[in-house]
């Protein structure tokens, strides 16, 4: 384990140092020696280079280093492989990892990413400022790049919802002034840009007075009137496309298309065919994640997944490096600082022996080795992020099964009842019906119809408040119930079960360790993943998160639900901006007429 | 003739209106129908595409824009002509054109320019910072963007020449904090850069944080260490390439490489072939002119003969195009506002029949139709330059014959005499020797062997200063002297002549006249180019200056002066940075050593 500066200086504080190893007057602190240069600048591969490294910074990049070796220079052989810039994740939320800042480069540092633009919209919608500024500080104290995003809609939804923070267009602005902050992130209020919402174009305005860069999230099909809109207003990206014809509509108009693929997005395949069927100027594209399981990054990747899979799509390796090396940094206006292995950039650097399946040999940032053959060999401390951004699970009562009871109509034998129909492996829902029989004035789910229960528990006030409602599609099939603190974008807690004390249960468990995602049947725990941070992140590693999110899924399964991926569905269930029909604090949200409607009909 | 907007709000301010207009809730300003849109991002032609255009930027582009046809939208048929972004000059001299900055932007907005990144530096030089002032606001008060770049090297070899100023880091600073300049300009200092002068550092250093861009001029075809050295400081372009493999070079180590077609800058053709030949990926070359003189602006063109020029030599359109717009627009940070026809962007466009010849039948700039098929249609009047700019010519005396005498070593009958030898096409003088006859203690010069005599006048301080010496390859035959105060950079007066009284004729000619070039024969004025602002730019039209540039060239070949382009020799024999001998004020220099040296050896 090596130590590891926390910053390094600024080019033009490094300059002269630089100058003075590239002129081999000063020795280079290392010197990597004999590589194929991946020149993201010129579009070639130029074999026999050597690179001279001072101050965290690249000094030289030619034919022979040999003048900037001293008798303390560290020499790293590159034997031939291929040096390429170190990637970035144009797009990403840490919180979907369900870890830290420190924890999530922990884990990706490995796989080659060395700058990332994250966009902390969840904690946001928790902790407020305070938990954007938690994770710029975390981030800020990486031996990686780490940029923020400043969370542009909380909450989400205005008036449907009520989060955990609002903030203001002066609450954005003080974020943008942070040193570590590159801009708006993903303007989801589509419509609210189109229709001139003055907070929305106060957001932006604030950023683009900042020089800063101003994300965009346009998750519509619609490429008429309200799309150009949109790009009239400002924002300079979007990675919500999904369809060949997406990318190219968002470039022709001067944004740039960032192309996903996280855990459970796969939208690189069917966008690059832009540029590989049809031949489009690939300068604008970039690659991103936007969000990764840890089962995700322990397992399979990060940045060199995306990578690896757009090469894989039919793209010169070369361009694909582009695409999330240098397109990142110029469309962040970073490039004097990131994306290339060029002379006063970052010496953030990636030794390989073959690029279209990018084993990560030997991953380096501002010059310090962290990573060796995909095992992190730098020691990166954690950070202890403080009590308030803790025990944020605030209940304000022990709930009993009776707080799921859900009354009929005064009378009523039988009610006919909106439930929330989940689908596989999608984000919108069904708006169902069902008719439910009566019982004592109480009306009861129908496990037997896969009709069971959901309750969103308001979390943040501690107001004891309780919504109730009825949800289809998990096959909960025992007593049981699931309970989670993840859920977006308000971050209440989200209760589906089967039975009133499980999810009675369940919901104080939560409570009491500080938030997570916790699976319990007849009165027994099956499985928590404790989330203590904000009720959204855990204080333990990667691997470890990524056993216990393992262990949590088994634990559904258990209780009946066969769904590819239904702890996403459920965490998805509050989501009042996407249709058909949702839950939130304030009842149940008919999302195709963003109102608010009756449980029963 | 219509009137001009001096200039447009931002994109941030006029976002509102913009999204309005693209909804098709308040009409645009104007609207272009029916074009072929030259897409710059994506790399594409468009057709069947309508630009909408309000408070100068544009609004919408799509293939139907009558939703924003109001009754007094203003409504323009491309009827199937090509819609391209104006263009932009990365890096030019307006001095060069001896015009004012608003009559330079006369004479190319007919040819489609609307975008100009000027570095007056030989204004500097003569009236240092308020000199650029000048032209800053002479600049910010055009329909077209003409952004300065802060002159970096003023003197620019100090310690070998006196200029009328001198810059400091402080100077360069304050300059970079007005509102309309871009960066430094040309880091001239190459070896100063290399050899990590604080001057030359602090200023690039100023430029870094001001955010700003660092304009390049590596004039040396060594690509070896010093070039290594120069690019770790900082500078990010370079224009003074001239072989293939400069661009190479350049672009490999994260510059861009500006490729130059001026008056007499021919280095498109060679260094293109990197892309053409090579396959290097485009995105990082630009275009530029860096000198044209009032006579091309006339005749030939601008930014089109550029673009059309690069076309000849095997570009695609597109990518030629590019190279005058997008790519300059993100080199200088600027792509929100120039370089493409998107969204939010200056209407900045151009209507044309045909890419590969580029006829300019419509130029619009900030929604403004400024000139039609050629010609100038906007009224953009004159910026009456102060007083204190004009009559710059303080020679201290009236000059006789007898100051550009020679005297001859104490008994001498003959001297060896170095001679700076002029090079027909080519800025590098040879430093020759001949022997000289003496009479009356006098050294003779030797017209028959076309040895004349040339004289570096003082003229900013009035010291009467008068520095003698031998020039030869001007051919003159005839008694006769010419005179400039252009006389690159320190600008005070160089009088090259075959008669002392006809020296002293045109040197006091100039004085009265406050500056410029002047041809004088047996005592009579044959041309003169009256140059009134700072000695360097006329306050008349282009076509008068040209004209008058005609005439001058015509009496320096009465005079027997045969070489072509000659007035661009003599206005360089002062440019102590360039090999190998010249003359400045402090005397007779060896720019291969850069040290001062005897007239005699």
């Amino acid at each position: 384990m090596t130590g590891v500066p926390m910053s390094i200086p600024s080019w033009t504080e490094s300059a002269p140092r630089l100058i003075e190893t590239a002129m081999g007057r000063t020795p280079a602190d290392s010197v990597i020696r004999g590589g194929k240069w991946v020149n993201v600048y010129s579009g070639e591969i130029i074999p026999n280079t050597d690179i001279a490294i001072a101050a965290g910074r690249i000094a030289y990049v030619g034919p022979d280093a040999s003048h900037a070796i001293g008798a303390n220079t560290k020499v790293i052989e590159a034997k031939g492989r291929y040096m390429v810039p170190g990637l970035c994740d144009a797009h990403m939320h840490v919180e979907s990892g369900m870890v830290t800042v420190t924890e999530f480069a922990r884990a990706v540092i490995p796989h080659g990413t060395t700058s990332m633009f994250i966009d902390p919209h969840e904690i946001a919608n928790v902790l407020g400022l305070a938990g954007v500024r938690l994770m710029h500080d975390d981030a800020a104290s990486l031996p990686i790049n780490v940029q923020v995003q400043v969370p542009s809609c909380v909450p989400s939804a205005p008036g449907l919802e009520n989060a955990g923070a609002e903030f203001s267009i002066r609450d954005v602005t003080e974020a943008l002034g942070w040193p570590q902050t590159c801009g708006l992130g993903e303007m989801m209020n589509f419509p609210g840009v189109a229709m001139n919402d003055p907070k929305m174009i106060g957001e932006i305005g604030a950023t683009q007075l900042a020089n800063k860069t101003v994300g965009g999230h346009f998750a519509s099909p619609d490429l008429g009137l309200m799309f150009h809109g949109y790009v009239a207003g400002g924002p300079a990206d979007d990675h919500e496309g999904t369809r060949k014809e997406d990318p190219v509509a968002r470039i022709r108009q001067g944004m740039r298309a960032m192309l996903r693929l996280g855990s459970a997005w796969y939208d690189v395949a069917e966008q690059i065919k832009a540029v590989t069927e049809d031949g489009m100027d690939p300068r604008n594209f970039l690659l991103c994640t936007d969000d990764s399981h840890s089962g995700t990054l322990v397992n399979d990747g990060h940045m060199n997944r995306v990578v690896r899979h757009a090469i894989q799509q039919g793209l010169k390796p070369i361009t694909a490096i582009q695409m999330a090396t240098l397109n990142t940094a110029q469309h962040f206006g970073m490039e004097k600082d990131i994306g290339s292995i060029s002379p006063g950039r970052r010496a953030d650097i990636i030794l390989t022996s073959d690029l279209p399946t990018l084993p990560m040999e030997l991953v380096m940032a501002a010059g310090e080795v962290l990573a060796e053959d995909g095992r992190l060999t730098a020691n990166i401390p954690f950070n202890d992020y403080p009590e308030f951004a803790k025990n944020t699970v605030n209940l304000g009562k022990r709930l009993a099964a009776d707080d799921f009871d859900i009354y009929a109509p005064e009378g009523a034998a039988e009610v006919r009842a909106r439930v929330i129909g989940v689908i596989e492996n999608q984000a919108p829902t069904r708006a169902l019906e069902a008719n439910l029989s009566v019982e004592n004035g109480l009306v009861s789910m129908d496990a037997g119809k896969d009709v069971c229960q959901i309750a969103l528990v308001e979390r943040h006030r501690g107001t004891g408040g309780v919504v109730n409602g009825f949800v289809s599609g998990f096959g909960y099939d025992k007593p049981c119930a699931v309970a989670s603190t993840v859920a977006h974008d308000s971050h209440h807690m989200i209760v589906v079960g089967t039975s009133k004390e499980d999810m009675a249960a369940a919901a104080n468990h939560l409570g009491k360790v500080g938030g997570g995602i916790t699976v319990f049947s007849e009165g027994k725990e099956l499985a928590t993943v404790e989330l203590a941070i904000a009720g959204l992140m855990s204080e333990e590693r990667a691997e470890i998160v990524a056993e216990k999110a393992a262990a949590m899924v088994a634990a559904m399964g258990t209780c009946g639900c066969k769904l590819n991926n239904a702890y996403m569905q459920h965490s998805l269930l509050a989501l009042v901006v996407i249709p058909e029909i949702r839950i939130s604090d304030l009842g149940i949200i008919d999302v195709s007429k963003f109102e608010r409607v009756d449980l029963f009909i």
